[in-house]
């Protein structure tokens, strides 16, 4: 991270906060040179980037400013509940989002995947050559069922961040989240159980409790704060909920973390009415605070929370290396890693291993968090000048989607259509809905390094958006 | 494949067919020599192969001779049904013997695990090294859903082999074999479900069935021919069989290859009672003979075959790569595979796909079918040379695993305890049954080049057994 980056988050965080409002004058190069002991050379390549990214405006002779018209967009509204549990719909959707996915064209801004470019992946590409170079070929055979100790030894070191303490044995690798998820849901439930979810959800948990034949109860969700813990409790009070699934960390798809004396609170929740918590936390390493927010599983006295994660958000979604640390489930969660796809593969275990053991994972996520928070800011811009007037958008706290929600009664299917035809892709909000609901909202990808295409295809959205609109 | 090595064969399997009985002169080394056309030289390498797995004796100036104790262990009995489908146990006896083959001083013979320090598998390795080489490294982002296109491609172009027309829009890749079963189990099951079984039959099934919630109805199964079909039938018509399991080539444990004419009928009995049946293929490849017997799959004309397979027999395991055929499934298939591990590992497809596409995976089988038949041979002469009379083995036509069936009383469960002391790894008979019978048998691996050390094992197991033997 160079000095005038560094400089520059810290006058867009000042703005945020509000110690600059809009037209008002942003602090000399001198002022600034001199309270942070950089060149004028730094401020003003601090200054470059703020101003690109439509944070600040150059006035001759007066130097920087907030933008007048600059207005933070309002954020989403509450997610919405579902009155009782639902069967699941929208797999058709899902498919053709990742239909489009495979369309090399098209500019990809609906899908969940990480900017694998960075130079501080290095490292992880030569391991795998490296390992799998070795004569010895320890990546040929089956490994232990829970995967490699070595790299169940890093993750257990890596908890300790989010305020865990965990051994390796209480560790199975898994070929992703995804994995990790399945096994949880199926360890635990049964056809025609209720697991209750935050509204809106991750959709591959969503299709998971469908595929499982269990019914789905959406919890409303406060965009800042994360799922209502008033609302959970009345669910719990209405209905016998298996388990609960939540995403308390950079929340896919609204960005949120649920601050920690509302995670304290639910686990209390969770061990009143006797409810398992599968705990999703693929972004948490991505916040965009230091040091990173602690899990649920961190307030888990009594073993009752499954937290799954993986290196796909962090590392590289093409591994495939998960994880999931059970709790009291462990044998259960074992039978069903048996069953559904034995041992996890080797060499990428391995690599992954070496590659957090020789110190190379935190400044690669330290890199990562901050080219994200940039993005992000870039792409809430850019999201608030080419769409229309009220929309909405999410101010995620790590990760890299955002959560747009435009009028109610717009329809992101037809917007969808059209966008096709102009190859870019976005991801429909109601796949992140057991019921089908947030067909106004649609959920953005800023992971890409963005450049003039992708401004380009957020105007192409903004103005595909005013003509579907009613007038 | 040397030619003493092709001649050697070819004269075992003349003895195998009765030609040559025990005790009697085998053709002098001049006369093979005229008739093959081969030197001296050669016949006489083949002669002291044959002499050390005990097929051929020398005597001073007269030749060889079949050995004259020589006879062959009698085949297994006829595995045994379950009157009515059960509920399923033994998964603690799955999990010691996965425990036992993470020590590393044992001798292991109770695993699946193939050979894979053959010369043959090197292009393998370096295609692995290469791939990850590459700077825009494809192996780190998601691919698609059903697999490598280039990796679906070669898949569909092997099945040829096996009597298979694929198009590579019918092939979903899979984290193995096993991902292939389970997704194929959920996708044509619910809990309660009956599902029918060989006896014995492959305990990665078995537990599958028992973690789905399903019963196993296992029907007879003739070391030879395979399953009964006049069993099936009746239990058809007696039950509400929701799918059929199968392993016909190669079988895991028993090593037959159903007849051609019986797999036609299983499938016209599929077809009458409209029930789907899911093919396991995974060492079918490895069949002694050439060609490679046909799958049910290519007897299919409607679709309602599963055919599931993987490299991890063929290739390596620990590459976890898989594939499953689904036939008319394929819609619910695909949304299993999204919700249970989302897409393959990239770089181990991209690798095998080079592998095949590069003509190294047929030379690559021809060596290990070659191999695997050699020892299936030495493996069979210690055993009845070193286990009381009256043991009954398999005669495995491909693969790698040889069923062993001692006296009914006898109880593999104190020998395995025995043995573990002494650090040798069998697999006991009972967990290839749903319902915990064959606690009589046990299952050798003769994958690893046969050793003064395995030899030593095979002595150590007969040992034991005539120890526990009721006398
Ligand atoms: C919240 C969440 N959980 C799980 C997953 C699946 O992760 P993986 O690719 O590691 O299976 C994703 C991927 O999009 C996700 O966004
Ligand atoms: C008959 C049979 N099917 C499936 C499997 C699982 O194969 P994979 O390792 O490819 O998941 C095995 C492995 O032992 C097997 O023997």
């Amino acid at each position: 991270m160079t000095r005038y980056l560094n400089l520059a988050e810290y006058i867009s965080s000042r703005i945020e906060q509000g110690l600059y409002g809009p037209g008002e004058r942003l602090p000399s190069v001198r002022a600034l040179s001199l309270e942070h002991g950089v060149s004028l050379t730094t401020v003003q390549q601090a200054y470059r980037v703020l101003e690109s990214s439509g944070l600040a405006i150059p006035k001759p002779k007066s130097g920087y400013f907030v933008p007048a018209g600059r207005r933070l967009p309002e954020l989403p509204k509450m997610g919405r509940p579902s009155l009782r549990p639902v069967d699941i719909s929208q797999w058709d959707l899902v498919q053709d989002l990742m239909r489009q996915e495979q369309n090399a064209n098209a500019i990809q801004l609906g899908c969940g995947m990480p900017d694998t470019t960075a130079p501080t992946l290095k490292p992880l590409l030569t391991a795998l050559a490296r390992i799998s170079r070795r004569s010895d070929s320890p990546s040929l055979q089956y490994n232990h069922l829970q995967g490699v100790l070595t790299l169940r030894e890093q993750i257990a070191r890596l908890g300790v961040d989010s305020g865990c303490r965990l051994t390796p044995a209480e560790i199975v690798v898994t070929s992703g989240c995804q994995e990790a998820l399945s096994i949880a849901i199926r360890a635990l439930c049964e056809p025609g159980d209720i697991v209750a979810i935050a509204s809106p959800c991750f959709h591959g948990i969503i299709q998971l409790l469908k595929a499982a034949g269990l019914k789905a109860l959406e919890i409303p969700t406060d965009p800042v704060t994360g799922i209502s813990l008033e609302a959970m409790e009345m669910a719990l009070e209405q209905w016998p909920i298996k388990a609960i699934q939540l995403t308390p960390n950079c929340n896919n798809p609204l960005g949120y973390i649920m601050p920690d004396d509302r995670k304290r609170a639910m686990i209390r929740l969770a061990q009143r009415y006797d409810v398992p918590i599968i705990e999703d936390d693929i972004y948490g390493d991505l916040a965009f605070r230091y040091p990173r927010p602690r899990t649920l599983k961190s307030f888990d006295d009594d073993g009752r929370v499954l937290l799954c994660s993986s290196f796909s958000k962090t590392l590289a979604p093409g591994l495939r290396i998960g994880w999931i640390a059970p709790g009291r489930y462990l044998p259960q969660v074992l039978h069903m890693k048996y069953v559904g796809s034995g041992t996890t593969a080797t060499q990428p275990q391995l690599a992954v291993a070496e590659f957090i053991a020789k110190g190379h994972y935190l400044p690669h996520l330290r890199r990562m968090r901050k080219q994200y928070q940039r993005h992000r800011d870039l792409m809430t811009e850019w999201v608030s000048r080419y769409l229309p007037e009220g929309t909405r958008v999410s101010k995620p706290q790590g990760g890299f989607t955002l959560w747009v929600e435009l009028p109610d009664e717009f329809d992101t299917y037809t917007l969808n259509r059209l966008l096709e035809a102009e190859d870019i892709q976005i991801a429909n909000g109601n796949i992140f809905s057991a019921a089908g609901k947030y067909r106004n909202c649609l959920r953005l990808n800023f992971a890409g390094v963005p450049n003039r295409k992708i401004e380009q295809a957020i105007n192409k959205i903004g103005l595909a958006v005013a003509q579907l609109l009613p007038a």
